[in-house]
């Protein structure tokens, strides 16, 4: 099985928005077919796996990160391809929460007479689709910020100024966690002040270009914006009261969002991003628009990048957040990871609980 | 040499303040004596390794991190002892820049016959009395700023409150860093804020209670305060104008400093720490103070705990620093190490070119 998630984890750039999933047929030992699939509207992993082992696969055990689909969506029910082959058993590792599937690929298994385990590796598989299991049961995406700040937690000078706090190491590092997302969010006020292309630069991965969405709901982003230019699918998020019949919006989709206080009503943008089959959406925008997720919330988790230098508290602060009572009231995180990145460090922290999802 | 560079370590919360110096006797692979300096008072590391080796060593190599004394202090010269013994080759790591020695010892070995090599691993030995060589180098401590923030850098809420960020392994962590300091240094609004004890809270050890220090321009400390309570040497710095006639202050030592700028002259404040024999000094102040210590470039290492909590920019700064113009202006250090500590990372950082310090 730590092979089949190891072959899962290629399609980690390109398999949006299906999950990332893969397949190790093996007789004891014997390793007969290997597959991983690599992009929606093409086979699934137990299709190429099954190709390799041809005949080796009758009587052999199929080991899936994810439950074998049930149903004909663009490619044939790969429950069926298994139960075709011949094969014994098979183990996988998470079971698939999408509707159409949800335990009926398990059963068409069984009724054919395979053996099935479930849970070898459960949270492994879990985290590989982290985002994709956080669409399907709750919803909305697996909403990751990203923020780098100094060692004083400020992101930019009182001028603005932010370029550039952190290293190139960190700065590479950014563009694969962009890449493995659905989405890229920012804010108008971000776009305003940087004028981010919020594209992924990435040379050879065929990655699938995530959807630039900008919550902008005044529609005050500028012509000659980069996020306009129509390099990646575009999405500028505004109030229903704003004037979206504008030439420079020609490249772009404006679609309009309920308000809520005075700002679009945060919960209502990732249901729309959800059903547009983001699976992990990569925040990054000012202290105002990542306070706001954070107080709503929304956070999964938070990707903060430190860099060794100081700009003292005339400088930017990392996130508005509503003031605090007391310390019993502050915003805890658990740390996952931290790593170097050049001379800066890199935390990966998530909330205690994160809102309804089963998580190690 | 790595060897009496792990046994002087043995000293590191003792010796003060005299360095911390391990000698290793040996004939070839064989070790035939080895010693530490404990305490300042007693004998040097090579008079106990020379007691260990007894008439072995004769003919043998002295390994030593730090040059031999080669003058009566409260024990007599270590270079004639090691004449004495019949060592045929001693290996220093690190000349001993203290004035009464400072190349001496290592011409009265040489002119005993005895062969003599400098700089094995010298940088280490520098590092592990980087306070001493620091005193007498540069005149002034090695000062080193403990500062404890949540991810968003702040280290208290609006109202003050700030037990307790950090988690149970980082404050231990504190401690040790507390005891191997010949100071801790605060400010009267910390003291006035927290009520801190300043000392140290660690069992078994023997260190020497690091003496407190209080920048108190007005003597604003209150009666009951904790430093007033005599628990450990205490030294109060105030403006030459403030009055010190006062029974609260019976139990420490009030001394005047010249001001600067509306403030105590904290160059002044360094040299007086430095003529009192104190090698490492501990900040832990507010972020004034320590903003005051980053704007002078008296600030030799940040020793920086990051916890995994968020407390929003309405709570106070890490530290106040004057406004940058740009970017290029930003105060850059380097990371040395990060580390984790419970759930709360640690970094140690160093500015770019500490002051006048030849460092790796």
């Amino acid at each position: 099985m730590a092979h089949a998630l190891r072959l899962a984890e290629h399609g980690r750039y390109t398999t949006q928005p299906n999950p990332r999933v893969g397949c190790v047929i093996a007789h004891g030992s014997d390793v007969v077919g290997i597959g991983w699939h690599q992009r929606a509207g093409e086979p699934h992993a137990e299709v190429f796996a099954l190709r390799e082992a041809g005949t080796r696969a009758q009587g052999a055990t199929a080991y899936v990160t994810l439950e074998p689909c049930a149903h004909h969506g663009r490619t044939p029910p790969c429950a069926d391809a298994l139960v075709a082959a011949g094969v014994a058993r098979v183990v996988i590792a998470a079971e698939d929460p999408f509707p159409q599937v949800a335990g009926r690929g398990i059963e068409k298994l069984r009724a054919a007479g395979i053996s099935v385990d479930t849970g070898l590796m459960r949270e492994a598989a879990r985290e590989l689709n982290i985002g994709f299991f956080s669409r399907i049961e709750r919803g909305r995406p697996w909403l990751r910020v990203k923020l780098a700040m100094s060692l004083d937690g400020r992101t930019a000078l009182a001028n603005g100024e932010s370029k550039w706090i952190t290293g190139e190491a960190a700065r590479e590092d950014v563009q694969r966690w962009r890449a493995r997302s659905s989405a890229i969010l920012s804010g108008s006020g971000t776009v305003l002040a940087d004028n981010p292309r919020l594209t992924v630069r990435l040379v050879g991965d065929g990655f699938v270009a995530p959807l630039r969405v900008v919550l902008d709901r005044q529609l005050r982003t500028p012509s000659g914006s980069h996020v306009l230019d129509g390099a990646a699918p575009t999405l500028l998020l505004h109030a229903p009261t704003a004037n979206r019949d504008d030439s420079r919006f020609a490249a772009v989709e404006c679609v309009a969002v309920a308000e809520q206080d005075g700002a679009l009503d945060l919960h209502a943008v990732l249901a729309m991003l959800a059903e547009r089959g983001c699976n992990e959406v990569h925040v990054e925008a000012g202290p105002t628009l990542c306070g706001a997720l954070f107080a709503a919330g929304l956070v999964d988790e938070l990707l903060l990048y430190i860099a060794p230098l100081l700009l003292g508290d005339g400088a930017r602060p990392l996130l508005c957040l509503p003031p605090l009572a007391d310390m019993a009231a502050r915003w805890q995180l658990h740390t996952l990871d931290r790593r170097q990145l050049g001379d800066d460090t890199r935390l990966l922290l998530r909330p205690q609980d994160p809102q309804g999802m089963a998580l190690p």
